[in-house]
């Protein structure tokens, strides 16, 4: 995990996150994902910058590769999926090998389960029990929905894949995450397409350097319009440019 | 590009894919991705399998790293995003990067857009002609929605972020793409969680491994039901493995 108080007393701290999205059905188009927009809008909240998402199928080599190569990148990583209690759920397996650590069922996981099992008079199957798997010296995240934990290895955060789940396990986490400066944004919709106010707005980025100006054209099946959105996390860099982008727009009225 | 057509005489002839999405409002939640679950699935009823998608901001070098990534791993690579007229579409010059070729306006998009453009009545402003930007040797994609089109280069198919356009744009390039034999499917809905019909699954998929069988919990708020996905490129494995689970759940329901 990179040092992210390294940078605590400047201005402003940047804190970065991946999200690992794993399963086939995301891939086959069998299932939508709805964690991936959850998560980029939590992390934002709280002024941690969504740097990349990766999806890959139930494959441990996929997994694991694709775990590595993002918990080394940023400070915070995030995964969905493959926890659950059938064969197809390998995640916790393959996050195991990705840290080379053991796994066995977890002695707080198992009695957190089986004391649930048994106050709804349902059988704690052996595949039941494969939900208490956690690798070895790894944290448990709470699960309020249907109490199977995900858990939390160094930076990487292992989170169900039904988006119920995932919710509840990561507003449990959110406290937990050292947050950056907020990344603040204004917001301009304008009736016009990109390809009328993109020469002014490129001039205006480069005016403005300390704010990154996005534009997010929408077309509607006949006419475009565009929003426009100014990123900073000083406001007043983004109060001084959004000056000049009214002023761009204003002219365009003439 | 991996030779896909190597294995032709084979029962069976897989073809790989990812998809590259590109654009800093994905990663913030401002926008909530259309183009992967639609990709994913005009490619499966294509037989072509997406094994891995990566969402990245608009920053050069991150789309220039995952493209070179996945151009050389998979045989065809999809991209989203960022081709539009303004100075955050930078997705054209980073896939120029990426390959090592030149780029400049092409003579045929800027034909095109000139054209199109014309006849409107609408100014061809500097940001309009930077969307005829097409890197050297590439080939084009048309755009039936709003003319500025994609672009081929070797495996890698650059296409637009508003999935209207995309869209479009994925229907121009799906017959040309060499599809695999088909990836087929049977799905059984049952009214079991997971954790009563896992380890029975478990034990199918152990005596059916020419299948690749998932099992996908849906969580109403209080009770689980699953939907049981068995997968092949062969009818008859997916039949007799559909018979054991039918099987295993009748033995449940008693």
């Amino acid at each position: 995990m990179k040092d992210i108080l390294m940078n605590e007393n400047s201005a402003s701290k940047t804190v970065t996150a991946a999200m690992l999205a794993i399963g086939d059905e995301l891939l086959s188009g069998r299932t939508r994902d709805k964690n991936i927009g959850h998560l980029a809008s939590a992390l934002t909240l709280q002024g941690i910058d969504l740097k990349e998402v990766r999806i890959v199928s139930d494959e441990q080599e996929d997994i694991v590769a694709a775990v590595n190569a993002l918990r080394s990148r940023y400070d915070y990583v995030f995964t969905s999926g493959g926890i659950g209690p059938t064969h197809d759920d390998i995640t916790a397996d393959a996050i195991a090998v990705a840290f080379g650590v053991s796994i066995d069922h977890d002695s707080r996981a198992m009695k957190m389960l089986s004391e649930h099992y048994a106050s709804r008079e349902i059988e704690f199957t052996t595949a039941r029990q494969r939900m208490a798997r956690i690798p070895d010296t790894a944290d448990l995240i709470p699960n309020t929905v249907s109490i199977a934990p995900g858990f939390i290895l160094e930076n990487v955060h292992v989170m169900a894949g039904v988006p119920s789940v995932f919710q509840a396990m990561l507003e449990a986490v959110l406290p937990t995450l050292e947050g950056g400066s907020k990344m603040l944004s204004a917001s301009i919709d304008c009736s016009y397409g990109e390809g009328t106010i993109g020469d002014g707005l490129g001039e205006i980025q480069k005016q403005h350097p300390n704010t990154s100006i996005g534009s997010y054209p929408k077309f509607d099946g006949k006419t475009y319009s565009t929003q426009i959105v100014i990123r900073s996390r000083a406001q007043d860099d983004i109060d001084r440019a959004v000056v000049d982008v009214r002023k761009m727009l204003e002219a365009l009225n003439k």
